[in-house]
């Protein structure tokens, strides 16, 4: 098969499209034929050198994909060889085959191609906003980064649980998250988000880190969850627990791929109960701002380093 | 009545037996004639000057009493005249009377006076290792400060969830609390908590604050929460959040004092729900250091603020 390697740390051009051995199942896998898969960009920070693949995972980038179920490792049952399904993958996804773990695999109700921008988004809001966030219906959420793939479908997501939601993004995109239900939307290049949110935010999910902390600790609420999943703002800062005491507050940092597998596998049957129901009936859907060939993955990460886009950047396979 | 008042701010003694007017209770409240009421640490700071009472709140200090209901305000239902009860308070405890609403009381199903030393630490254990903490059968658990009134309950209360408690206190308290059910207790004063723990405390409720951060996250399991509830070592530090990313760590910081009157009432019949079954069977008892007359808090604030006792400090009344 074919797969986009990491030629050495570096930019978009050390991501080639190169002839490799074809993957194995092991037991308890299946073999999944990609039809795409998406840029996180958790894939931009590991192509630098940044993030390297968990112990046992695939060595080429992708964190999830769709595809077409092409073969069936030991023991494995409830699937067949021709279902389409979607994964949450450890790593491999930029590649025309993929070995997955049965309990990272999600049926597909929708586009197989759209479905590939699903399974890291479905996973990482679910698990943040309902059991470490526990954001509850009637509370407010701020959405940092609402543009992004992760907050296209937070915002579908929160709003369907109830919530209010409140966005940060630049403001040529104002108008689309408006559309996918945020209720105000900030924009963080001329205004800044505390002004607007002080006291109020139930939750926050958050992807800058230590340069928001203290300001996404003034925009909290009394009982307020601060949860943290990026630190592209930096990780080290200093914290005044006086200021988490006088709201009652918690500060959670999470991340989605360095989880065990029964994790994941708990996750992904979270995301199947009571995320999928919306996404067949239609009250969520994926945001895709582009396709792009998988050999053009360069092209690909080139497009999610500039942040204009909204919603996932796809990497199609044989297009 | 008496009550004791804070003539102004400072040592024990400042703390004066005086007579003062009777409470009258607002509606919603019942008058309780004291028996008992119990030293809080809080109570040391408030007498410092350092924690002043909540807007609304009785000058006098006492977070919690025992006692008999002697009047009933205004739309009262469920308790009468003569109950035996004891409560949780904003202030007031240090009194011959204490109004208090309704939704703060618990009946009393233990020795009077000792079930004054009850409401703070059942709330404060409860609510922090119950909603906050969240923590779980099988789960393991660290608490500083075992010896305290709070460490004692939360020993026993753990205990009784069904967790493997390991508990920090100085020696000499080492065999009172192996008898109240620790799986194994750390003397602070010459060992380090984060060589025995390391990695292992899925929850760790903490009194000490930014002096003990870095530790506490080091101690820390996967998916651990570090519960705060007191800053004795401070509330400033730097916080490194990649730390807690590595580990899918969460920090709350918690108050009960500062909580408003319904979140009281939900915490108080959580309680009664899920700690009060486990008194009456006798799985909980409460540990009493010793009684004072309330007349001589001062005297009871020194014994408290040399850190030798075990349990808690009672002030009675009329002893």
């Amino acid at each position: 098969m074919h797969a986009i390697i990491i030629r050495e740390p570096g930019g978009p051009e050390v991501l080639t499209w190169t002839e490799v051995p074809d993957p194995e199942p092991r037991p308890g896998e299946v073999i999944v034929d990609v039809a795409a898969s998406a840029v996180n960009r958790a894939d931009l920070l590991q192509r630098a050198g940044g993030y390297p693949p968990p112990a046992g995972a695939s060595p080429y980038p992708g964190l999830e994909c769709s595809g077409t179920i092409s073969a069936l490792g030991e023991g494995v049952t409830g699937w067949r060889v021709g279902d389409r399904v979607c994964a949450l993958l450890a790593g491999g996804g930029y590649a025309e085959k993929v070995a997955v773990p049965v309990e990272q695999l999600l049926p597909v109700p929708i586009d197989l191609t759209e479905a590939a921008g699903l399974p890291e988004v479905a996973c990482t809001v679910w698990s943040n906003l309902v059991p470490v966030g526990r954001l509850r219906a009637g509370e407010t959420v701020l959405i940092h980064g609402g543009g992004s793939g992760i907050g296209t479908f937070a915002i579908q997501f929160a709003k369907a649980l109830g919530a209010r939601v409140i966005t940060t993004a630049r403001r040529t995109k104002h108008a689309a998250l408006i559309a996918l239900g945020a209720d105000q939307v900030i924009d963080y290049t001329d205004e800044d988000f505390v002004e607007a949110m002080i006291g109020k935010a139930d939750v926050i999910l958050d992807i800058q880190g230590a340069s928001y902390l203290d300001r996404n600790l003034q925009a909290l609420a009394p009982n307020g969850r601060l949860v943290i999943i990026g630190m592209q703002g930096g990780r080290r800062t200093e914290l005044d627990l006086g200021k988490l005491m006088a709201k009652r507050a918690s500060v959670a940092v999470t991340a989605l791929r360095s989880r065990p597998p029964e994790e994941k596998a708990q996750i992904v049957q979270g995301v199947r109960d009571e995320v999928w129901p919306l996404l067949e009936s239609g009250a969520i859907r994926p945001v895709v701002d582009r396709t792009v060939p998988m050999d053009q993955a360069a092209h690909a990460h080139e497009i999610v380093a500039q942040n204009l886009h909204i919603g996932k950047v796809l990497l199609v396979v044989g297009q």
